[in-house]
């Protein structure tokens, strides 16, 4: 099919069709229907399609990529669109493929069941995340995946990019939450895995392939995901560190203490700090002092909150005693919990008012954090005198948040004149990842941003290993053409 | 190449080839010496193969392999040997392959790294499970995978079978476990996946098909292992249950009071007490009566006993209080705890004491096990009257060992003279199991033994995808043939 031969206002042939097939409540085609899907949410990101399809069930999903194979147009799945990777923006129109079809999960939101005896959640794609917490919530369950986009990302989503966030140090990463999944693949055969077994070994573990696929295997339509039980009690723990290193030594005596209730050990540095206070109002520091960095540790445990508190107590005590922080304030009331929490929570916003930056989203073993620090701020500072660095992050899972901003006194659109610049930094930080046997991207994915550093990063091996379990999946190609391989 | 070129005495013609490549040292080639490799430790499985290698490195694994593939010649890998499906035993000698050879990974035991900081245990392939979960005490560290073998069984078996045992309930598979791998692929390429990342999102998680492949893929030679908290304290529960219905509700209650603590939730029915009475000396059963069914509960926590000791004491209060449970006796000393093990762990010994039996490691969702235990006895009894039930497990994970004894009064061998029955009795029991959406090999893997169940029960979609991926990464074929797929 060649798109030229449609006329700017017609559908196209194939659009048509698929319109035909699902109803005109499931497709659109026009081009002001289409356009609010085409963008990511921070409007980096910009493609074309020639149809949106919402489908309602997963046998309209199948129906959709039966025709998308047998016609060879591109499916670029959808969920919350809250990526930072582009991972589901459709590509630009090219010559390589024909246009192809944006696929929204948005409509398929039911939750299938809530099961308190096996402790499993079955829900569909198009669930919000917060939704989800809700429900586990409501039968006195948890479902532990937690971070800033909730309120609007969807659990399709999540799984596709194999989400982290806050709480991976005590559950895992969305991976390790997951029992089954039901998906349907390019070829329009759906994939019945929703299964909720924690013990089943019969051959290869093909769930774990569509996870953190970004949408390059197939559609997720369906999950079981693993509950657990509520944590009726927590404390917050803010404590002032002099170094990573001495964030580190803290970090362990927390772990051999306090166990699984570590529920969060976040780090961020003052700089961080210091941007908040500028930009969020009703906030300050509990200290009276500014220290180097600062350590945010929850704790969280079933029951007994007299037994939580008086660990807390002889751990800050010990770690006090033993040097492993400078000072420390434990929360006593909720609304003390959530001040604590806003000052970590508030730094991408306040970054967001200082203007445009440069984000890495890295990990690196942990006991290799202080070492990276300290040779990546020489490696930014050599690439760029002046350079700002704001780095924070899920430091008990070695995920930085290692952000650059612009040299003070330079205009906002510093790195955007300066593509030489933005290379230089980027390259600098990514390079000391690799050094440290680090990960380029810890939690978002490679989507479209991070292919160029894929392709540099990635052994031969293991790109080759994964075109090929993607022809598997996909001979065609036809499911989310340009993003990750 | 042709074995029947070769007389008896000389080695096959590609065996000297290994040899001269390898040394005699790492190539045994004589009928005497290939002998003790080519059976199960239970003595079932008996196969053939031109020569056993055992080499000290990885590079050495690589060379293997680079020869085998280019001769077409099959490799069987081969841990401690502690399988129960036959999945590293060579196939008898046929025509469809040249004769294989066993690749036996126990020459390569180093422990390469105990990281008490990033807390990952980097260990190869042939390190025995207990000397590992040694090392990992010794740095005041928990390595929580325990099975029964762990005496002998390796570390590339246990991720190969992705084996489970008692704290699945608490810390998942081995597959959970995992954070890196390196391994050979029928190539001969390496594959160098020894991360130590919490989180790391940079397309397909490769090393999850390996975990659980049954050698079907490649050789895994080394691993890097999540280390947790030691546990400083400890506590068991033996309470007495009506039904499988009581041991669920109590199991919920456990959750939701105890948390993460929950270290082992097993089961197991008054018949198996009683043949362990029977066949095993200086046991006995702690309650007064005898009861349907019982469930020993075991919770750890880092430290604190007396909180623990307090929290045991309310849910257990709670439960007899609810009529969760009959009886409950606490375990108060070291020996105390250790008895009431006894009596779930020597069942296997006294199983086999009785005689020959049949074995269904199977799984269900938690909330099917009482219907499930109720309809498999009906379809059991339908087909073998009077066949003898000892059922027994991780009924935290729904994770059953569903066996059955021949009929009182008939002779030893009366499965291995009665194909029919035997036959009859596991149709029953997978049926049942397949109707429960249950799985047909909950931790043991499929190997030789589950090779027709497998294509009974498994989806053609999903052995198709197999296939298909194993052709990815085998093309030739070579790598464990007559197991798995």
């Amino acid at each position: 099919m060649t798109d030229s031969a449609s006329s700017p206002s017609a559908p196209h042939a194939f659009a048509q069709q698929l319109r035909d097939a699902l109803g005109t409540d499931i497709v659109a085609t026009s081009a002001a229907e289409i356009a609010p899907w085409l963008t990511d949410w921070r409007g980096i990101y910009h493609g074309d399609a020639q149809a949106v399809v919402r489908p309602r069930t997963v046998e309209q999903v199948a129906h959709c990529l039966r025709l998308c194979s047998a016609a060879g147009v591109p499916v670029v799945p959808r969920g919350g669109n809250t990526g930072l990777c582009g991972g589901a923006t459709p590509e630009k129109r090219n010559d390589a493929h024909p246009l192809g079809v944006v696929l929204c999960l948005d409509r398929m939101n039911a939750v299938r069941q809530v099961d308190t005896t096996s402790n499993v959640l079955i829900a569909e794609a198009g669930c919000i995340l917060a939704d989800l917490q809700q429900a586990a919530e409501n039968a006195n369950r948890l479902l532990p995946l937690s971070l800033a986009a909730e309120g609007s990302c969807q659990l399709g989503g999540n799984l596709s990019t194999n989400a982290g966030g806050v709480n991976v140090v005590r559950y895992g990463m969305t991976r390790e939450l997951v029992l089954g999944i039901e998906a349907v693949l390019p070829s329009g055969e759906i994939f019945e895995g929703l299964r909720t077994l924690r013990k089943d070994n019969t051959g290869y573990d093909l769930k774990q392939l569509l996870i953190g696929a970004e949408g390059t295997l197939g559609i997720i339509t369906a999950a079981s995901l693993r509950l657990f039980p509520r944590n009726g009690v927590r404390t917050v723990v803010l404590a002032a560190v002099d170094s990573p290193q001495q964030a580190l030594e803290l970090y362990a005596l927390v772990f051999e203490q306090c166990g699984q209730r570590v529920q969060a050990f976040e780090y961020f540095t003052q700089e961080c700090v210091e941007l908040v206070l500028r930009h969020v109002d009703g906030l300050r520091l509990p200290f009276a002092d500014a220290h180097p960095g600062y350590v945010l540790l929850e704790l969280a445990d079933t029951v007994d909150e007299a037994a939580l508190n008086a660990l807390v107590e002889t751990v800050i005590g010990a770690a006090l005693e033993a040097a492993l922080c400078s000072d420390a304030v434990v929360s006593t009331t909720l609304a003390q919990l959530e001040s604590m929490w806003r000052l970590r929570e508030e730094i991408s916003e306040a970054q967001k008012m200082d203007g445009p930056h440069l984000k890495h989203d890295i990990s690196v073993p942990i006991e290799a954090l202080p070492a990276f620090m300290e040779s990546a701020r020489e490696r930014v500072a050599a690439a760029l005198p002046g350079a700002r660095l704001f780095v924070f992050g899920h430091f008990g899972d070695g995920n930085l948040h290692y952000n650059v901003s612009r040299p003070a006194g330079t205009p906002a659109d510093f790195f955007a004149r300066d593509a030489q610049a933005e290379h230089a930094v980027t390259d600098a930080v990514l390079d000391e990842v690799a050094r440290c046997h680090g990960s380029i991207s810890a939690e978002h994915g490679i989507g479209q941003l991070k292919r160029h550093h894929f392709q540099q990063f990635k052994s031969p091996l293991e790109r080759r290993l994964m075109a090929d379990i993607k022809r598997v999946f996909d001979p065609a190609g036809i499911m989310n053409p340009g993003k990750l391989l």
